[in-house]
């Protein structure tokens, strides 16, 4: 197929952007892409394409965008119940306290998920990967983390293989196990850290061996912050989740400063999420590495607060950053990449190519993707846009809409 | 045709919801929906309704919930060209002046809008309009004002006449020649004032006479702020077109407490809008009276600014309180009611229901259609919704993404 007449081709060619150089998108206008056997095997001038391949399906890019199909770094997809009674709970003005006691917060989301079936779960979140898909995500990162027992966790890991199978939106797994203490642990944040230790992410090893050996292993990310894990907590769980060969990410700084993004860096993870409260120091050991700096402006808006990600302090120190959504049912149900554009324009003030650069080949590295999706380049998958918008300054200045006309996947159009 | 089994119908009966009342979403569940000859013929419970029309056409609202269309009370949606640009340079850290040397601003828009003719205007809205329609907006307001001078203004109002006419968004109009001084008036914001109160108005008063004569007049508007039309000027203005009989509207205390939306009070305004650094006072004032203040959370959200509508304040002292787009392609390019209720949640503390009645009734209420729209009781416009959720506490919870599955407008299913 060539998709031509495109009035601005977004290739966002080159590699993932670090520091002031995140921006650069690789413009072509007047642009055209020809897609063969789901991958893209040529882009240029409309003109040339056009001649040079006078026999091939055409689909008419009319003087729109054409962009890579958004990747979204960070999203807790997969969860049975919801939490909107609670959401209304929080507007009326009741405590934290006064939450917990109704059988709000993450242990409701614990308990619903703990009581799903794999195909309770799958119901429950195929509408939701509809919406993205809608939104223009063609790949997206999910996390376990409701389950925090063995079982549960496998189940849910499971039920993210299986939506991956299912296509079209690709899927990077994470094992969260350490998402929040365990009400079984309750009190005990290191006797349930030992059991991650000790138990679980064995237990995910051989189950992940067992049922997708041929796939790469799963992320294991931690939630380091006060009240979920400390420092020293989450830094044995990673070590021991690298000794076991997992790549690793982490939750760090959403509300305190406790180090966890120079953990990150200290240890290679591939990205380390949140960053609201990160010191200079952390800012610059992110900076020395390859770990990922992923911004999640959803979080903060979604709870109403005033602080976000420091994302000029991050590029100046040169560092590497990317958007996601954080998708999930307590702070942040979103899952349109647009709207993580627009807000991050207007709080962590990124230009508009800077936000779809960070939504795109950077967050592509931060699932480790960066030579399949992300861009448009010869040889990597066609997954891309066609927005309703004849400059791509129209993400971001439009915002709390969808600006996504026709969402492309391994070369083919998605009916969505 | 009657639809049924919806998990809930928000019916909003009961008229406008004036202070702490706001929120009565008059809620009936397991619910149904006669529709005949575009308007409600009854509203009962699915059984019932299923028992006494067995060969009615249905539609299947299959546990979701239905409400009335989204009334946006306040919006530009009709201007010609785009600010992608200034967008992008304000992000950069360029200061205002640079901008307006660079041909930006609301001058820029009036420069496109007046070249445009009005089958360019009506091009360049249409999409709008649907965008709207399909995030669930079914009656809009919808101002001139980027014209600034006879001509253009009037060529304004034959474009959003039409747009009504072609429907099936329906159209309140309202002529705002003082959205800003007019660049002829440079400097001499007392001569546009009069030029207004002299010239303009009574031309729009001839013009809707002549073309529209079987309609209401439109309403009438002043951009009462610093820099734009002060209070003395604003009330010049807003007398004059009373005298001619023009229904009134205002943009008061946006950016400073001009003492706006007392004058609006104090004229019998239909309503007072934008309403951030509104004082004590001019909120007892409005509270008094039947002008219903609007609060448009997506244009302090669109500048990155942190005040709002003082919500709290409004309906603790017994005010009417609605919410709006703002739709301009300066402040707010948003056309979506659903992420204004997301916003007035986080921004202006309202609950989910206390949003939702103030997108439906309190701001049909806001153009003088209350008795129309916004609501589903017996004898309103059949314009309604069905939403992919099966609770209205998904409207705020959820957020940045288009909930609506159908969109039904006079009886209509419409395919947007």
């Amino acid at each position: 197929m060539l998709i031509h007449s495109a009035s601005q081709v977004l290739t966002l060619s080159g590699g993932p952007q670090r520091g002031t150089e995140l921006g650069r998108l690789g413009i072509l206008t007047a642009g055209a892409l020809l897609l063969r056997h789901g991958l893209i095997a040529a882009v240029g001038p409309s003109a040339e394409l056009l001649a040079a391949y006078p026999d091939e399906e055409r689909l008419d890019a009319g003087g729109r965008v054409v962009m890579p199909g958004f990747v979204d770094p960070h999203t807790h997809l997969i969860w049975a119940g919801d939490r909107a009674a609670e959401f209304e709970m929080r507007l009326e003005g009741k405590s934290y306290l006064e939450i917990l006691a109704a059988g709000g917060g993450i242990l409701s989301t614990v308990r619903h998920t703990r009581a799903a079936t794999v195909e309770m779960l799958l119901a429950e979140t195929r509408p939701r990967l509809r919406q993205m898909l809608r939104h223009g995500t063609t790949t997206a990162e999910a996390k376990t983390g409701y389950g925090l027992e063995t079982a549960s966790e496998l189940r849910m890991l499971e039920g993210l293989l299986r939506l991956d199978e299912e296509g079209p939106l690709e899927i990077a797994i994470t094992f969260l196990g350490a998402h929040a203490i365990a009400p079984e642990y309750k009190g005990d944040p290191d006797g349930y850290t030992a059991h991650l230790c000790a138990e679980m992410l064995p237990a995910v090893r051989r189950w992940w061996d067992a049922h997708a050996p041929q796939r790469p292993l799963p992320f294991v990310d931690v939630f380091c912050e006060t009240g979920a894990f400390s420092l020293e907590q989450s830094r044995r769980i990673l070590v021991a989740a690298k000794a076991l060969g997992f790549p690793l990410k982490i939750h760090a700084d959403e509300f305190d400063n406790l180090g966890g993004a120079s953990l990150a860096a200290e240890l290679g993870a591939v990205s380390a999420d949140h960053l609201v409260k990160t010191s200079a120091a952390d800012i610059a050991a992110l900076a020395q590495g390859q770990t990922v700096a992923v911004g999640l402006p959803c979080t903060p808006f979604g709870l109403a607060e005033r602080e976000y990600t420091p994302a000029g302090a991050i590029l100046e120190a040169g560092g590497l950053l990317a958007l996601a959504s954080d998708l999930n049912p307590g702070t942040a149900w979103c899952g349109n990449m647009q709207f993580v554009i627009a807000l991050a324009c207007r709080t962590m003030r990124l230009t508009p190519a800077q936000a779809i650069a960070a939504a795109t080949i950077n967050a592509a590295a931060a699932i480790g993707r960066a030579d399949q999706v992300g861009s448009l380049e010869v040889g990597k998958q066609a997954d891309l846009l066609i927005l309703n918008v004849p400059d791509y300054r129209h993400l971001g200045y439009q915002f709390g809409m969808n600006l996504v006309d026709t969402v492309i996947k391994k070369g083919n159009v998605l009916n969505v």
